[in-house]
């Protein structure tokens, strides 16, 4: 039965069950005060007719008009501005009806340009007199807002505030590879100040190989030739590729949250490390634009960098150390200061019917390094019109979800997934034993090219399933005959191990599901609609030219793709949130285990061999899940769908077998990653690899001295005996077994 | 409606409903092999039904016969005779009918004397010729069994094996003060053997450190001053004090487990530390018996000890070091071996009606050190007595608990709770989520003076008001008045801080409800009926003389006093599983936290205030906890209780309180507790007091020197705001708020 049908005699068919169900939940803690005087009854409903509601509600005026009030200004983390920006969410949702708002406060050490002093890039003669000097901020082009006063001084988040000098070296994209290739070379970082170029990995980790090599500072800037492909006259705001003053910000802390209170909530009462034990770099860098780059690499001396290293800037790019001119030397002068300060996470409510104390959590974080055009509004902007189709619904018909939705606005994103790692430590407990799934989006749209999922093998089936009932936003596709976003996302981002499907990736790192799927275990889910491989990334990210226009006028006119974005993050909502039994995809997770099982033997086999340990136990447990899995799904056939308990047993078995890859006492050296199987590698080169510890330890021994090899073996065999006992726990988890 | 009366007509009016919840429990993995063909609607029997007909079936002979069994031969950990024992209470449970029986092994570092070369103390003259040699096992006094060649040459397990020869030094109880007593006196320890007496503090304290001060090894005995106060003529078998012959064994592990495989389970795919690095002593202890140790204490040198050191041999107690005669020694030579082995634990279940995903569990071990005439096999033979009636009452009417019981017989505990820890290791995270107590009994009885409770302030008012329902087993109290257990416990125990109620102990630690309580944070409870205060503990305890005829003769010769601890564990059992709500005393518990913080305060308050350490944030999540749970309380007045949901939710916030306490780094300096309230002090001078983690340190910060204090008071800052933030987690797990 179709909602447009039942609320016309709703109030008469539909009193008589309500009122019991209300009374008792009202009482037992929770109220509903937008609660409308009629609920339909539940049988009434199928889970379809839901699910159509929401996708057809969404409205992409409502979208738009959100995305214009959220990038007016800069909301950077633990300001003012933030601060204001969370009361906006929050009364927006109070005006929609959510059941409870609530701001949560943490008190954190965030990182903030100096308000006077600009971080400055100088180019010093031997004289010591400035040559040249870099921008203090990126140039206005084209929205008004980019020349507002308030736009802050260029800076990378977490950069010791320093005034170094010293010889300038190019390490290309700064990898661990790339170092080496200069430390052979014969170029000795020591002492050196070192330029490298965003895009292959964490700038965190640029700067950590730098700081251990002995390197004074660094410098990040993003080269043409991986933003800016068709040359600087077709930039933005002509077109979405990065114009030449573009510096995009970012952090460079180590881990995720807020870096003094490890492991604990960053509330009044945590218990703070001293800040110099905190995980953030010593040295100072600087990020700039590639027309500041050019600056200095046109300078530069030494051999030149090889073929691969140069980039599209009109120079030959050279490795160093130092400039051309004898005696000139470059000087970094950061004026960042580290400060304690309050951010807060908006959590918003609507409670579930029947089961109130089960929670599918919708997040998006609302701080900006700068307008945020895309990161994070065009997410948050879609979070504010779900949040109001939801209680559209609700208003009119009385529904309610089976499970309660959870909308949550988390502060201080940038800075390292700050408030939504806080929020998974104070909540753990409640978070575990209660949550079914966790979806995030950060970015709606960085491009309209086609959807980029990142989940666990749980939600794969899920999401492939509303990808297939959302229609494709790009009329050029509906053309050509793919009538869903599902139909372009196989074409443009097929799968390459999986003919005929599209690229779930994995999960990794990066967004605030960091909390949920690698500490506590719960299965999340992070999507959006992305760009082509013409970039590495979207190439206004993090920096002054992520506008309103860009998100408007460039990427999507209609507002088209940010609707399909949401509509599907809706659907999934839904579906979550409404399936008596959770749609979990039990088999592809216990394939992917075999398939992730079978990587490593191929690829480690002979190297373990070597050794006197055996993987048999190892493979035998990626078995039992096999077997598990097959017993559940044949026993659920016979599930009693009436026995309201019968129901919540197999629910909870479901929801915990993610739970069951949890280690508490974490990874092998990585104690604040405990999910065995979902946690990113260290080694970029593994990343999308199952069983990070594992390989990353296995890789280790490789390149390992004979010496360190038996401590390693020691710690591999350990590891191994620990993710061998958990896969034998996911297997159980989905039994009453105690045996 | 009473079961009598049901059962005549059960099988007309109670089909109807068996059938489609069997088919639903049965198709979903659980076999419910001993089903009648008909079931009892659960409307028509009330919770007092089942209380009477459990309590009522348990019939002592049944209990007599069981022990009877279980004593005639040893079942030493990790043998073929503890699998035979285990195979007896498997097939036990497979004829009564439990629904599901099996065995789970471990494998696991175990500790024996050698089976030809006995443990021996010699004295040597000048000459090295030997003077006097102690015994080398128990002489055989009363029952026959005691005569048994299997009787294993008398060992402290986990003891070194050495051949050690020095001068002895008497050190008392072997507490800390002792051995700094001993010092100040001028003697010092390294290069000596010690020797201690038992009954103040657990023997592996004692080991450890003699070990830490280089002593060479360690002599243990029981002092008749605390064993055999009427003298050794009212001794085994005339009465249960302890004959001369006496010496009792134990474990000298340091932590719980197995000392190979810390914090995972004990599985085939385990990995093993070398055995090096366990938790083991590195030097050799024996225990011997008071007669034996006049042999020693009579020739001794030095300054008398102390009067209060003074014990009851005829004989003055000196210090030492070493023997009167010149150039005598004492020898001291261990042939123990660690081997690894598999022990098994039997884990039998009766599949819950409503809930089969709900555990009430129920255990004790079945491992002796001998015969274990009261430890455990008293509190083995009432666990199957309470099964049989269990199955009893379900062949009979078609009964069955609303939740699961889970029975567990425990191997290898004497060794330091090996099977059970093992066992919590490995199902840690279905336990977590699904336990709603466990209930152990280790020893039902080891006299038959009062009964002795230990709880979680959870269980406190159930275990009252189960007490206050089981008949006092003593005819002389009867006599005068008190018709339960409860009145006599009252009396002869009562709580000092609590007038008119009785001495509810601190769980602690020591027995198999370690995994349960500390790490994973189930309630548990622990019960027995104890002796009176004549003795340190049950004279014949882990000693050749715990045999059936102690039971059976001098204890109980009824076996009232098994079937009274029997009826009230499985009264506790009905009550746990069959409530609709979960009968947990969050007041108590709430009452109970705000008594220990005031503790605090009052003792170390100016120590605190010392600092720059506000102690404001954990007086307030106390206050959190009394507020939240006040609320709870008064929302359980309106909860629906026909809504399966809406009851299971208020469950599991009920369930899950204890969990709330769980730090899963652990305490400072203690990764092997993880429960911040209820962990064991380190300090036996604070043991019964709640949280260790903080009072453990807050007493070093007393003792230690100024330059070590600044790190302790950090360590005790961090603790505090872990606990702080787990006094809030547990206020907020009572609600659905996630802010």
């Amino acid at each position: 039965m179709a909602f447009t049908r039942l609320c016309q005699y709703s109030s008469t068919i539909l009193c008589a069950t309500g009122g019991l169900a209300c009374i008792c939940v009202v009482m037992a803690i929770v109220m509903f005060p937008g609660d409308p005087k009629v609920n339909i009854r539940r049988e009434d409903v199928t889970l379809t007719d839901v699910e159509d509601y929401v996708i057809k509600n969404i409205n992409p005026d409502n979208i738009r008009q959100t995305l214009r009030y959220l990038t007016t200004g800069t909301h950077l983390g633990g300001t003012e501005q933030e601060l204001d920006m969370a009361r906006y969410i929050g009364s927006r949702w109070q005006q929609q009806g959510l059941d409870q708002v609530h701001f949560v406060p943490y008190q954190v050490l965030l990182s903030y340009p100096s308000p006077t002093i600009p971080n400055l890039i100088k180019i010093l003669d031997s004289a010591g007199q400035v040559v040249w000097v870099s921008a203090a901020k990126q140039k206005p082009l084209y929205a008004p807002e980019e020349a507002s006063p308030d736009i802050p001084f260029t800076f990378i988040g977490y950069s010791a505030p320093a005034n170094v000098t010293g010889d300038v070296v190019y390490v290309y994209y700064g990898r661990e590879e790339d170092f080496d290739f200069v430390a052979a070379s014969g170029v000795d970082i020591s002492g050196k100040i070192v330029l490298a170029r965003y895009g292959a990995i964490f700038r965190s980790n640029i700067v950590e190989m730098a700081e251990a090599r002995g390197g004074i500072g660094v410098i990040l800037y993003s080269d043409p030739e991986d933003y800016a492909p068709e040359g600087s006259n077709f930039v933005y705001p002509h077109s979405y590729y990065m114009p030449p003053s573009a510096a995009p910000f970012g952090t460079i802390k180590l881990l995720d949250g807020d870096p003094l209170t490890p492991y604990y909530p960053a509330t009044e009462s945590a218990f703070r490390i001293p800040e110099d034990e905190a995980p953030l770099p010593k040295i100072p860098a600087q990020c700039i634009s590639y027309e500041d780059a050019w600056q200095i690499l046109s300078r530069m001396g030494g051999p030149a960098a090889p073929e691969k290293w140069q980039g599209s800037l009109n120079v030959t790019y050279n490795i160093g150390p130092g400039l051309r001119e004898s005696g000139w030397s470059l000087n970094l002068d950061v004026n960042n200061n580290n400060t304690m300060t309050t951010t807060y996470n908006v959590v918003g409510v609507m409670t579930g019917q029947e089961e109130p104390d089960r929670y599918v959590v919708l997040g998006n974080h609302y701080d900006a390094w700068l307008f945020g055009g895309l990161d994070p509004n065009s997410g948050t902007a879609a979070m504010l019109e779900l949040s109001r189709v939801f209680t559209q619904l609700r208003n009119e018909t009385g529904w309610r979800p089976r499970r309660s939705l959870v909308f949550c606005a988390w502060g201080a994103e940038e800075y390292g997934t700050v408030g939504s790692v806080e929020w998974t430590e104070q909540f753990a407990k409640q978070l575990s034993d209660r949550t079914v799934a966790y979806l995030n989006v950060d970015m709606a749209i960085e491009g309209n090219y086609t959807l980029r999922t990142k989940s666990t093998p749980l939600l794969t089936d899920v999401v492939f399933e509303s990808a297939k009932k959302i229609a494709n936003p790009d009329p050029l596709e509906l053309e050509a005959g793919r009538k869903s976003v599902y139909d372009t996302w196989v074409v443009r981002r097929p799968d390459p191990n999986e003919p005929g499907l599209p690229l779930m990736q994995f999960i990794g790192s990066g967004s605030d599901y960091k909390g949920f799927q690698h500490n506590i275990g719960i299965p999340c889910m992070d999507t959006r609609y992305t760009h082509d491989n013409s970039t590495i990334g979207e190439p206004q990210y993090h920096t002054l030219y992520e506008t309103f226009a860009l998100a408007s006028e460039i990427y999507d006119k209609g507002f088209h793709y940010h609707t399909a974005v949401a509509a599907m993050w809706g659907d999934l909502a839904v579906v979550l949130s409404e399936s008596k039994v959770l749609p979990f995809s039990l088999v592809k997770y216990s394939n992917f285990i075999s398939k992730a099982q079978d990587d490593i033997i191929e690829r480690f086999g002979p190297l373990i061999n070597s050794q006197n340990i055996s993987l048999e136990h190892f493979t035998n447990a990626g078995k039992a899940i096999n077997e598990s899995v097959t017993n559940f799904n044949k026993a659920l056939e016979y599930l009693d769908l009436k026995s309201a308990l019968a129901v919540r047993r197999v629910n909870d078995q479901l929801m915990m077998f993610e739970r069951a890859f949890i280690d508490p006492r974490g990874l092998p050296g990585r104690p604040e990653y405990n999910h065995v199987i979902t946690a990113p590698s260290k080694n970029d080169a593994y990343s999308g690899t199952a069983f990070a510890g594992l390989i990353d330890t296995l890789s280790a021994i490789e390149e390992a001295q004979e010496e360190h090899r038996n401590d390693l073996w020691r710690t591999f065999a350990h590891h191994l005996a620990a993710v061998t006992h958990l896969l034998n726990t996911a297997a159980k988890v989905l039994t009453d077994d105690l045996w």
